[in-house]
């Protein structure tokens, strides 16, 4: 087995059982008011603390006391750390997708897969390659266990790159060493080395390529640090990185194992003891196990890391890859350019949460949807206050607003700077933006919008917005949502196009060509077909009263909805549904039905897809008229 | 206005044009591999490093080599700062259970709400007092600003309270000081000590409670260490707290506004600087602005602080107070007793969720659905051979594996210990629990459960999984769903009832009392009633065979449902819909639709809530058999 004799379980259990891990019964009692916390039930004897499973400690640590000066190269996991850790892994276009988000934010390093892991992966990476959709100043990094096979298909999914960081790892931690690879020390070392010398003599089969190396003492931080800079000097000792072409070594905290203080100390440590320093990039691979991803690698940038590897919005294996977004946002705070377009974070969100298939928490950092909103009164008072005094001081000083210095209570950042909007932090229980139209109809209205529904009505709003430049309230909102979804209200007219503040041009169409005034369905035994007759008062394509004119039509059709199609295909409307749902409106009998139909209408080339929204006691006429309206909307 | 001469903004403003706040010009080039990072356009210089806004430094602290020796004293004030922070604040049902909730996890003290703010607060402190709610080793806090009228109704609130701490605040930062206050710095502290007086001469109104204060300089992140030390002592000097009868000073990071080092710093500063250090409990409020709240309460519990208010789960104002579960648990790896149970966190998460109607992410550190799942094959490898070293070895030391050391690859915690299980580890793409159901039921069968239905059908899927103690899989759900919604297939008898493994009892009863045969509908002049007629097979209450009889009836109501519902009332069927809930399952006009109802069958005492699911081509037809479908499953 070529492992060390004793194994790590007998050191721990010893560990655990002399002292109950670090839980010391010595300590003096707590300070305590009223009663004292009691023994739980919870197992902590068969924990080890972190110190007794690597007992390192590092007197000469000066990260403590300094303060971070400028952003670290960033290099995006997303494609391959965050995607293997999805239910549902990206497809090409979702890559593509993400990719092009990457590009777009600034991002110069790219983890894009492992091509060798995954067929997938190989084509993605072949595609980039071959369509030469990587930037000139982008470089790709793949990864690959270091096995040769492994690694010989690395540099096949490599040909024609411009440029390429190769990344290659092994794990090296104290417990894989035991219980995975079953190796000792010097042969977990000679796997890097070997996988290091293979690297340099396929270099041949990578003619063009501006090749570069990246290795990783994997589970880095269940290594004793002296022997992970033993590995990492072993393998900058074959690569020979100088310092106009350097390499990486890159520390993952593969698993987060305690508090980022003892993290920083190990960076700390590794950077002060690496070899050829100058040609080395240090870079940060970290988890977020205990929650504290993002403390640590901030405290482990002070400690002398220079990059940072992580994914956007924190996703990745369990509880995520650190987040980028909130190291950058967190620079930004402190008057540091992140190097990274973090100014539009909803359209990150939507993109990442659309890629992923993952929500983010409402209380995600700078990203969720309540981080900006203040419910409680005094708070609300102390940012107005502040947004005042701010004014006030931009004023004096002649400065422009939007560049002036950012002092509020309660707010750390502008929300305007990362493309959120004011409007939730001054309103209580409402949020901006989508999610806030979606909120108050649900909550007001009792109307539950189906998401694309909510991107599609978003636009009406937006518009509405920008053209009024004022606040929209809810009233607004149901105005809205009203003119451009719902029938006109029995008394008058109301404009079906566009609206200005509250003026209503009565000269403008009234609401839209067709109207239901009868409908009976009929269906046989069960599976038969539904025969539906209804009576429709169609104003013809030109709009006009006189025009108005009563027709009687029938369809046939597996159900109301095939049936009602089927019908008014004789009035010259081929109209198909892509979705439906429909909800009720309260409780009891005498309840109204919601009906939200996606719609495509009209014939292949001209054809649109748009949503219409139908209000009924009846969930048959409700989806008839949610059918009506998207035509309705179709002809506007 | 009493305000110190120069504004924050003008000295904010020097420090931003400076330098572009920290990013400093002078420092040498990153090692770069590539192309280097390009500069953004963030706004960068409207935003002045902390050390610019608060300077400090602390050289002679010693937390950075100090490592977690024992659990905090911990306050939940999840009733208080993360109600307040709700969308929709926890009515009295939801607060008591949340109560109910901290009692149980072992909180000994508990912050029930700002009562001279709120009415509700009030309403449920004198609840909790009046009803003797309060376990004898529980101690409550009660929150209040430093005004006279509030401090006055606060001890209003706790009449007949056995013991009770008055927690008073001001914000004493250098911004609210300016723009909020308008006042200087003795000002602000006499507020504070103003405030204490009160308390004290009030103590003769608090008769027989045993009483204790807390102070919380609001805002201590934004404030001069120096000051915020000064503001303290002289609350000290009034309060006169001793060794005995301690007193509670805590520290808010109110909002987080850097790296979590500074805040240790500025604690372990505090803690050496307090007067009565031995009379004091030393208390911290983090937030998480910045994502690092559970490192900064972590790093600050080094540096001596004694007490952590925080919210499970890490619900709270904006980004959140810090997580109590993830503390909790951290310090359970480091095999220190949390003294709070968490052995059910699945348990603790449904309270928490249903109490704040906020979802946590899936990647929540110890809670989230995904974060005991290894979708990468080599780590799911590593932990197989991991969990197998672990039985050898617990085997040869004869020692019961539940207690036995845990050392596992990527797994920091034994899922079981918290009450999670190993299912979601070694199996790709699933979960567990009701998320997984009602995830494989949309994903492989198009079906979308509303909530209350996947409580309801998870009941079915845990007793199957209880009896049958095997792995449910896909397979297993799905039928255990169609036995239990659906009616029978047409070939055989399925059986209703309990279902074993794979055997179907064909003696139980059929699928259940009705069977829609035949059903139209007819609607008139739009608004006016639904006519509805019905062929049904009844097969009685009492199911037989012989007892079957085809039976038409006819109902009239304003839609379809309610047509049905006075229909079957014919059969002698009371029934009514409380919730219902249609899609389509995919695309085109072949579709099918799926409907959930929420019934209410029978008369009033003797009714039940019960759903039922329909599936047909025709929205109306499969509205009406989700009706039969609650009808038959409240029959068996």
């Amino acid at each position: 087995m070529g492992q060390d004799q004793s194994s790590v379980f007998d050191l721990a259990a010893v560990a655990a059982a002399s002292n109950g891990g670090n839980n010391d019964p010595l300590l003096p009692p707590a300070r305590f008011i009223g009663d004292p916390q009691k023994p739980s039930r919870m197992p902590y004897t068969k924990y080890v603390a972190y110190d007794k499973q690597v007992p390192f400690d590092y007197p000469d640590r000066t990260w403590p006391g300094k303060r971070l000066q400028r952003a670290p190269r960033w290099c995006s996991v997303d494609l391959r750390d965050g995607n293997q850790a999805l239910v549902n892994p990206m497809d090409s276009e979702r890559k593509l997708r993400f990719w092009n988000l990457l590009v777009s934010m600034g991002f110069k390093e790219i983890e894009v897969g492992f091509p060798s892991a995954s067929e997938t992966d190989f084509d993605f990476i072949r595609m980039l390659i071959e369509r030469e959709l990587i930037p000139d100043d982008v470089t790709i990094v793949v990864l690959t266990q270091c096995r040769e096979h492994l690694i010989r298909r690395t540099y096949e999914a490599l040909k024609g790159a411009k440029r390429a960081v190769v990344h290659f790892y092994n794990s090296v931690s104290v417990l894989q060493r035991e219980v995975v690879f079953r190796k000792n020390k010097e042969e977990i070392k000679k796997l890097a080395t070997d996988a290091a010398e293979l690297c340099k003599r396929l270099e041949g089969e990578a003619k063009g390529i501006d090749l570069y190396y990246e290795y990783s003492p994997e589970s880095f931080t269940g290594t004793e640090p002296e022997y992970a800079v033993e590995v990492c000097n072993a393998v900058i000792g074959v690569i020979k990185p100088t310092p106009e072409h350097k390499m990486i070594i890159n520390l993952p905290a593969t698993v987060e194992m305690t508090t980022p203080n003892v993290f920083a100390d190990e960076v700390e440590y590794v950077s002060n003891n690496l070899d050829d320093r100058d040609s080395v990039v240090l870079s940060l691979h970290p988890h977020n196990d205990e929650g504290m991803g993002v403390a640590a690698t901030e405290l482990a940038v002070l400690a002398g890391a220079d990059r940072v590897e992580g994914c956007l919005l924190g996703n990745g294996e369990r509880t995520g890859n650190v987040d980028l977004v909130t190291l950058g946002l967190n620079m930004l705070t402190q008057g540091i350019d992140p190097q990274l377009d973090l100014s539009n974070v909803p359209e990150i969100r939507k993109t990442v949460e659309y890629c992923n298939q993952i929500k983010i928490s409402e209380r995600h950092p700078y990203a969720g949807n309540f981080v900006f909103t203040a419910f409680s009164g005094s708070h609300q008072d102390a940012i107005k206050k502040g947004l005042e005094a701010r004014q006030v001081a931009a004023d004096r000083a002649g400065a422009d607003l939007d560049k002036f210095v950012w002092l509020v209570p309660y707010l750390p950042i502008d929300p305007k700077d990362i493309g959120r909007t004011y409007e939730a932090i001054i309103r209580v229980n409402s949020q901006s933006g989508k999610g806030g139209m979606a909120y108050l109809l649900k909550t007001n209205h009792n109307l539950d919008l189906p998401k694309r529904l909510q991107v599609e009505f978003d636009k009406v709003v937006q518009r509405y917005a920008d053209e009024t430049k004022k606040e929209v309230k809810d009233e607004d909102i149901w105005r809205l949502f009203k003119d451009e979804y719902l029938p006109v209200e029995q008394s008058g007219m109301t404009a079906a196009g566009k609206i200005v503040g509250d003026t209503h041009d009565a000269s403008l169409a009234p609401w839209g060509r067709l109207k239901l005034l009868k409908v009976a369905v009929s269906s046989g035994e069960d599976g038969s077909d539904t025969v539906l007759k209804a009576r429709v008062l169609d104003r013809g394509v030109n709009v006009g009263v006189d025009e108005e004119r009563v027709r009687e039509v029938s369809g046939v059709g597996n159900g109301p909805i095939a049936a009602f199609l089927n019908a008014i295909a004789n009035l010259g409307i081929e109209a198909s549904v892509m979705d439906y749902v429909e909800h009720t409106m309260s409780v009891g009998t005498d309840a109204m039905a919601a009906s939200y139909v996606e719609c495509q209408v009209g014939e292949d080339a001209e054809s649109q897809i748009i949503w219409g929204v139908g209000i009924d006691s009846s969930i048959t006429t409700s989806a008839l008229k949610a059918i009506i309206s998207a035509i309705n909307r179709s002809e506007r």
